[in-house]
């Protein structure tokens, strides 16, 4: 196949996903990493910018003595609201491709209904290898740093994200201030 | 009264919204149905599209020996955010009425902030003939087909509508693979 | 065929428009009216709500002796902004249809690229019995009620239609108070 | 009548709005100015922002030795898209009021067909008193500084107004150069 | 320094802010109060349209003896979706500020990213002072008044406000009706 | 420097293009091609969807032996509306950088009140080489291919560019057929 298309969010960038994109490359010419929700930072399940994230993804594979980033594209998405749109949208978005890549249930009904070829990478350390429980361990100050590539850990230090992901998710519920959120 | 207006969100449409529609029959001469949450799919509360749920209803009636199907419009709306401006939304997209049936006390409210007349069907069996309790079957595997019309149920065959609905029910909160839903 | 799309701005609804359903009428079960543009009203080339000209075109069929209303839908559908998505949208918001009947290059091209069958009604009187035609009839005070249904003069009457084109259309381009178009 | 409504796009204020405001505080005991538009701003037509209109209004109000600023909401309001939406988003944002102060058709034709009370202030020095005029006059490097309160000079110049206004006329339609606009 | 800025939802104006508004005109010339959400009312969370809010305020302002409503600007703000646009979109509706009053995490984070000085006013009576717990009082019947503005309880009074919290709380979250909120 | 940002719409790409990226590549490490208006397309001026743009350019610098394409990201932007907050938009979405590459008056206003260093890159056939003359050239049958990488030929012949060209191009303005675009 030429082109593969791999989709997350990469709340932060992880080990995993790094060994998704390894895997991916084995079977396709050309990888496009869609970063999801392109619109979304500085939220809890969010905390990094789009531009955040293509920053470590790019640092990230720039490094890695084992790809080669001249297959690979980087290419935001936005939320669309509709979910039964956003595959189209994805689409409109990044060049044709002949695969996609993914675990997640619904991306891979919404993919079938419109009949793309889907492939399950395995996930190995599921628990760990997780930006949820990567966030986590941030929040409760264990360490994360060997879940990430070090690219990862220079952004994430950069922005003073350990700060933002801490402030983000102490941020009572219920007070009653003027929240941004809708 | 000339046209009366029925607002649901038929997900999927049930044997309790063929009653309120026969109930609201007997005191107007034509009914528009909203069809709400129209742009509302592929998720856990609102499993089929706008087109979906309007096939359900125009195939259900066309086939049901006491209604008559020329004093039915089935108008979708979608949902605008802003709570105050929906009931204006949907005057633009509906032809003039002169009632609304309704049981959903926001809706109640904010059509009597605008000085339209409001008739509560009576509802029987209201948590067996329930799209809740309908969706809750259907993940379980119990039976729900008699809940629903011939035709209803085909529609939800022909889309293969059951896994959906198991996908986006059974698909875990947690994974922090990408989700399309904002 | 079992259902075709029938896609028009209706503004207003005029002869031409009756003879394309009653010709799509003869090669489909079931017809399903778009009435496109539906979130716009109040502009020069848009000045009827879609709930406005929904009630033209039910009030138009229901009295045409030619035309069954049980073999009809008819479904606002909002631009989106973004035309490659627009396809879908219809489809979303539609019962599943197997042609489309249009006379619009753009229309035809999106179809095309979808794979959808596209037919081509005949348009006789196409300059006469054209929507820019009839309402520049009414700015300029000529007669135009013979190119439309006594159903569309009511409506058109009822909501002091004349007065609403006639103001969108003098309103002058160049001054500098407040306009509400984008 | 306790509150009036003053619709506006102030792209700048000028002493036509400030006769306005005082013709409009003869007849009303507090007036709400709308400055409309005000999600637009970097725009040949619209080259502020909200907030800098909404500093010449406070500021001029503040130095204009006949009016009682006590007497003064300012409130921004963006434009929605769809007109008939448009005069609810006004009530939905603003204090409720008895009347409107307005000149333009569209603006009146919508607030009549909801029942509000319109009131057309005389406008004197109509072609040299707009904003139109200003804007036109400062691109061809005229005078334009004695149409407008000194304040309103004063926010111009700290924003370097001047040129971004000729900026904004000047920058050639047909080059091929992204452009931010829609 | 001249101006600062007050960020809340005032769902609704309560004694609270008051004390911060006199904190915080002791610091600064001009103070603009930013009513948040403006987009949103009709949600147990926020009950009052922005424009309810506004007259809450300016008439309570305008009561007070302490206070110079002179110096007073009352600005609504719609939320974005997108967090990081947030404090953009804020200085684009007011006029040019020096400092935010806030005590809300995000809201500080947010706003220190872009450099501007945050001052976090002391909050006292912080359980019994909060818009969470008037709306609470209301729910449960309890007295609420005193933790108010006499013409904020006016204003609820005039518009049925009990009666709308009331229903937008007790609302149940599972009935299947259709619901505007999306 | 270590990162630059070229900003464009790519309607299709040309030959000035490539020229400039080569330019832009002499004084920094790495440079962001945003593609700009990534939202639109199949409109007159914007026939081309983000995805084949994206094409075009990943297969054309892949295969020009003076461009290391390891040093290039590729990002679509979409347009906001709002021009204020576009700028904005264009940081959340791409990684840090220290330089845009641009010559249009409005993105450079823009991004100067936001304090960022502007180069603008000499343009030389400014005339022939736009993508206006490419589009014009194609409606009206004479030949473009020149002006324009292989790669980018190839793309256009793909997906029927030529064809969508010309569809778009002779679209009446004045026809009353439904018509996608607001």
């Amino acid at each position: 196949m030429h082109r593969g298309l791999f989709i997350g969010r990469f709340q932060p960038l992880h080990l995993g996903h790094i060994t998704t994109i390894k895997f991916a490359l084995k079977s396709v010419e050309q990888l496009t990493i869609v970063v999801g929700s392109a619109d979304k930072s500085h939220e809890a399940r969010n905390p990094f910018t789009a531009g955040e994230r293509i920053e470590m993804i790019k640092d990230s594979l720039d490094n890695d003595g084992e790809i080669d980033i001249r297959k690979i594209l980087i290419i935001p998405v936005p939320d669309l609201g509709v979910h039964a749109l956003w595959t189209k949208q994805i689409e409109l978005l990044t060049p044709r491709f002949q695969a996609v890549f993914s675990n997640d249930p619904l991306t891979n009904i919404l993919f079938k209904e419109r009949g793309v070829r889907l492939i399950e990478p395995h996930l190995s350390h599921r628990k760990l290898l997780s930006a949820t429980e990567i966030r986590s361990r941030i929040v409760r100050g264990k360490t994360w740093e060997k879940l990430v590539t070090p690219q990862t850990v220079k952004v994430i230090q950069d922005v003073d994200g350990i700060r933002r992901i801490k402030t983000l998710f102490t941020r009572m519920a219920d007070t009653d201030t003027y929240r941004v959120s809708s």
